[in-house]
């Protein structure tokens, strides 16, 4: 391992992963942490609990389509959300920049009260912290929630034949990202998707028998989630690329500045695994909704005792997308 | 209100105050957040519980007595453990400024660990970003927790002859802070009072019926949190001097410094108001942990309709006491 922390640590492909197995699994270790959720499932009494933590450090604070107080709002509660988790209360913790203006504060936090209202959650507690001008970038908030599982919700063993749903475009929050940190002027209506997946998931409880799991793509994109999932199930992925819902703004940003959308970060999306034959129909469950009108089934899990994932091109050929190995856009969220 | 952040809005005195009324509570409000408790206090079905969050961007993040690792698993243990419940479970997201040595992250990770074990609580879920050198200071951490109320525990109305117990010396926390950070080499085997205060609340809890409050004097230090509960319960507090427990090497410090250590954070003394007629018996309870064998009585709520909080010395001449104003030593926790 490494002997300094690199930026890579934070984008959440191979080396966050490294890190995380050989620092904190290590030093934490106990049988919770261990199941590898997006949350940890908790049993207290007769409640059945989800319980998160994010911390956000996006650069830029406000972007097309949010700002970091919506980010984090959704961001933590889209973790309990893919637990099957309904988000009730949550923290925040605000790491600040001397000389920040309180006006931009102001405007992060109101947007964080009325993303929480939406989703039908409460921040509950909260924590303020200042350091020097030079050793922050503005402001960094830490979003803790707990929720409550849904219907005795849990992820099923993926087999072959299994489907892969995707809510919506793939890598509009990434684009966004990349956009204003290369400061690229580019006239669109392109918006960063992040937004809360709860009202989806909530949605689709009359299919939680059919449904294995639930992610939620953020950093490393839909090619590093579907490795980690293949690599856990020991089932390959073969995914259609004719079939993925990439917007063509977002096809020509990658193209211009050298990026792959499948690794670009969504904030807003719900990447699902269906058992085959009911894919369909939770498909069309989901497309009832207005922000799943795009949604598509972009692949399945096809080879047993493989781990690999491949995109399949419309002429047939194939190409393996691998995690994410370097640090391709850190600070997305 | 100031139109940029101070480092003042952390220090934990009246501008933090401000700052949360007229920023957070607008934008977040809801009843339990108004609650105003070291946690939020949940019911989520049969169990009542405690949620709580802190970001920690101590500096340094080594001194004598502990480390911010431990500092942030006893940290918020505390807010939980003051609030009468048992600690069960932490979250942790890390933000690391690049370059920072593994080395020191895996010390820091082995600390939190460690001081979990130590409290019975688990650390179940965390996150793990990086941000460019230079936009940080090495690490910053925030732990959030969840514990569970104990044999109903709530806090009670204070009145006129209850007594003020603190578990033992004041300050300490501050001095090491304030001797690292000033860079002022003192041989004394002074150390930070960073612990758990979990043990003595447990060890409490036939008496909890007698006790009225319990609050952990951290940033803003006894001084502070005197000054908020005297305003919430408005009945005043007269503190003696002569019973404070002050070690020599603080009030040294403080001298040097001109700093005054009833406003210097501890982050392991418990400081509880108790019934009058009781304050004997519990302080004598307290004093078989060997934690709190300095734990004194130290003043009495005595003025109804009074928000003043005073200090009498041993000739009886009285000084008042106001809440942090300024700020007296940034990242102190």
């Amino acid at each position: 391992m490494s002997n300094i922390i690199k930026l890579q640590h934070g984008c959440g492909g191979k080396p966050t992963s490294k890190l995380i197995e050989e620092v904190f699994y290590r030093s934490f270790h106990n049988e919770i942490l261990a199941g590898g959720s997006d949350s940890a499932l908790l049993q207290l009494g007769q409640q059945k609990l989800a319980f998160t933590t994010d911390s956000f450090i996006i650069k830029p604070l406000f972007f097309q389509g949010g700002d970091i107080g919506k980010l984090s709002i959704c961001g933590t509660s889209n973790d309990l959300a893919v637990c099957g988790a309904r988000p009730l209360y949550v923290s925040c913790g605000f790491i600040i920049e001397e000389g920040f203006e309180m006006e931009s504060l102001i405007k992060i936090a109101n947007s964080m009260g009325e993303t929480a209202k939406d989703i039908g959650a409460q921040i509950v507690t909260g924590d303020t912290k200042v350091v020097e001008k030079g050793n922050g970038d503005g402001v960094y908030i830490n979003t803790s929630g707990i929720g409550i599982i849904m219907n005795d919700y849990a992820p099923k063993k993926i087999r072959e034949g299994d489907a892969i749903i995707i809510s919506g475009g793939i890598g509009e929050h990434g684009t966004i990202v990349a956009l204003n940190r290369y400061n690229i002027k580019f006239s669109s209506a392109l918006t960063s998707d992040c937004a809360s997946v709860f009202n989806i998931v909530n949605h689709l409880q009359d299919h939680f028998e059919y449904i294995k799991l639930m992610k939620d793509p953020t950093r490393g994109g839909v090619a590093t989630i579907l490795n980690e999932v293949a690599t856990v199930s020991q089932v390959g992925v073969r995914l259609l690329e004719k079939r993925l819902p990439i917007k063509n703004e977002v096809k020509a940003v990658c193209n211009m500045l050298g990026m792959e959308a499948l690794y670009l970060a969504c904030e807003g999306r719900l990447l699902l695994v269906a058992q085959g034959d009911k894919a369909e129909e939770i498909l069309s469950s989901m497309k009832k909704l207005h922000c799943c009108r795009d949604a598509e089934i972009i692949g399945y899990f096809e080879e047993k005792n493989s781990k690999l994932v491949y995109l399949e091109n419309e002429f047939g050929s194939k190409r393996i997308l691998s995690s994410l190995e370097g640090d391709l856009l850190p600070r997305i969220c």
